[in-house]
């Protein structure tokens, strides 16, 4: 189907959405890759509406596989549905101006609220398994995790330590569980029923306004890679690049939520190095520079580690604990800071390799 | 004086020693330093005495401004006292054969409790303002340390990491001011006196051995360039290269003394490159390095930060302490190991500038 109306602005770009050669484009109007090397391919709205069919017939085989499967292998096709959301939802938002505005905007919003509500169980089971991991690391055991420290004998744990990870195994194990029943609920609800008939109607014909053929795919893709240039330019590289700078504990002991400020932008270009990953993949460009895929995969880990120091201070707020356990809590805490801070010298280090610091940002 | 008898074996290098060219000489038979230059000096025993005489009456002028001084400025002559200490009981270790054996071990004997027991004052003070200064770090705080954490305001300071420095600040002043004790007991006992007047023997009349002036000093301080050599070899220093290792942290949480066993070879690395130091001094070399000097600094460093995160734990074990103090102790102490590994990493890059990694060492 066509909607009538020409592009609109894209919000809070408007100036690079206007002037579709705009943003980090070379002298000839071709824009070039992140990576310094020329998208392989400068499609159109069909590619665009190809690319969407495409994650959308993923979207509900997943769908359909996840209805299928027993309790004890639905996580498969559960990453499956949250993999194809995450790249419908932003393909829409990077195209936004070639779609209908109305009806992507409301399904994006909804693929977001599906995709964090399937994400949710899956971030509880790593976490533990990161806290129980780095217990044992601490401990300087090689023996495999514990699945009940309090249970099992765990070696060389000290009394401490065994009482965290009993603390930390009960008290995301009860959040896994949660989340667990809260998306059957959302897969059950009504809600998600009309999400997955929008997906439908976009796997079989993409509401593209009536001049999008008019317009290249390319210029709103270079406009995302100098979003993500611009947000890679205000995060603190420098120190970040020198090793042991303990940036990442600074703040660990304030009453403030100081971690949560000093990890914002960083979470901030995780989201928009993924977005720039989906729109090369939207171009037809599937050989992702590595390099940014390494920096990718270290956004992840800051993110991850970011979130398992967060749950060990907050276990050690639990009251009538040990001193022991909550010493070890604190040892933890600061070790997954660490984690924080090692991810961010390696996402520097990948990111530069990639040359990407050097690409042209939006005024 | 001059004593009987010719030179005997240095202990455990008995190779090396009775073969004054042997050690990490060049084919000239000339030793070349540890940074590959060649010494500015080769001398002799007189060059020794020479040295002796020096350190031995900069010690007893630092003795009597010591017993001018009054309680409050007692620290800078306590500091020489120690420093020369540290020289004189190096020299008579890495230039034994050619002194009096009986008298100079007997002397190195009661140097070494001299300099032990003026040391543990410094080390509780500079521990204390280590551990408070942290503190503050982890709190984001650019105030200046309270000196009684828990009487002050303490700015951005949770309750938990408060009540640490308060606790931390208790258990070392109690223990600086009983090092204090120890000290000025030591210094007024009759073991003392007869420390100072074995000084003084020295300041004119170094007791060699009758056959000293046939040897040079050379092959005695290679001897000792190449077993900081062989210490530096069994370090993991690829390991240490790679920033965020963990390795530091690793048996933090273990029931065993661990850490004490990781941190050992470095210690002794420490000492080493000390009395490396001091050789070259005995030989007249004055431009010592800068790169080795660093690297000196980097395992005083380590030295410092494990004695540091030692404190912290020990004081987590403290009866009755609330969980919050407990945790901020943790947090406390992983910082500090973290600090064991960047000492580590930044000795490792001073060591390998100073090409101190190619030198040849001892078969």
């Amino acid at each position: 189907m066509s909607v009538d109306g020409g592009p609109t602005p894209a919000a809070g770009r408007s100036s690079a959405v206007g002037s579709p050669t705009a943003g980090s484009s070379t002298a000839g109007g071709r824009p070039s890759g992140v990576d310094g090397r020329p998208p392989a391919a400068d499609g159109g709205a069909e590619d665009l509406a190809r690319y969407l069919r495409g994650q959308a017939t993923d979207f509900l085989r997943a769908l359909r596989r996840h209805r299928e499967s027993g309790v004890e292998d639905a996580s498969a096709p559960a990453m499956a549905l949250r993999r194809t959301a995450r790249r419908i939802s932003g393909t829409l938002h990077t195209f936004r101006p070639l779609l209908d505005a109305t009806w992507s905007d409301e399904l994006r919003t909804e693929l977001a609220w599906l995709s964090g509500t399937l994400a949710r169980e899956h971030a509880c089971t790593e976490r533990l398994d990161r806290l129980l991991n780095a217990l044992q690391r601490l401990a300087g055991s090689t023996a495999p995790v514990p699945a009940q420290a309090s249970a099992s004998p765990t070696g060389q744990l000290t009394v401490g330590a065994a009482k965290a990870g009993a603390l930390l195994d009960r008290q995301l194990t009860l959040a896994r569980t949660r989340a667990h029943s809260t998306a059957l609920q959302a897969l059950g609800s009504s809600r998600f029923h009309a999400v997955a008939d929008n997906v439908a109607v976009l796997a079989s014909d993409v509401p593209l306004r009536r001049d999008a053929a008019a317009h290249r795919l390319a210029p709103f893709a270079a406009d995302v890679e100098a979003r993500l240039a611009d947000a890679v330019q205000t995060l603190p590289l420098v120190r970040a690049g020198h090793p042991y700078n303990a940036e990442a504990l600074m703040h660990g002991l304030s009453a403030e939520t100081a971690p949560e400020t000093q990890d914002a932008p960083w979470h901030q270009a995780r989201l928009l190095l993924r977005l720039h990953r989906y729109a090369q993949e939207a171009l037809g460009i599937r050989d992702f520079d590595p390099r940014l895929l390494t920096a990718s995969r270290a956004l992840d880990r800051h993110r991850d580690a970011a979130e398992a120091a967060a749950a060990a201070s907050s276990a050690a707020r639990t009251p009538r604990i040990a001193p022991a356990t909550a010493y070890a809590l604190g040892v933890l805490h600061a070790d997954q800071r660490h984690e924080v801070e090692a991810a961010r010298f390696a996402f520097k280090g990948a990111w530069q390799r990639s040359g990407s610091s050097s690409a042209v940002s939006l005024p």
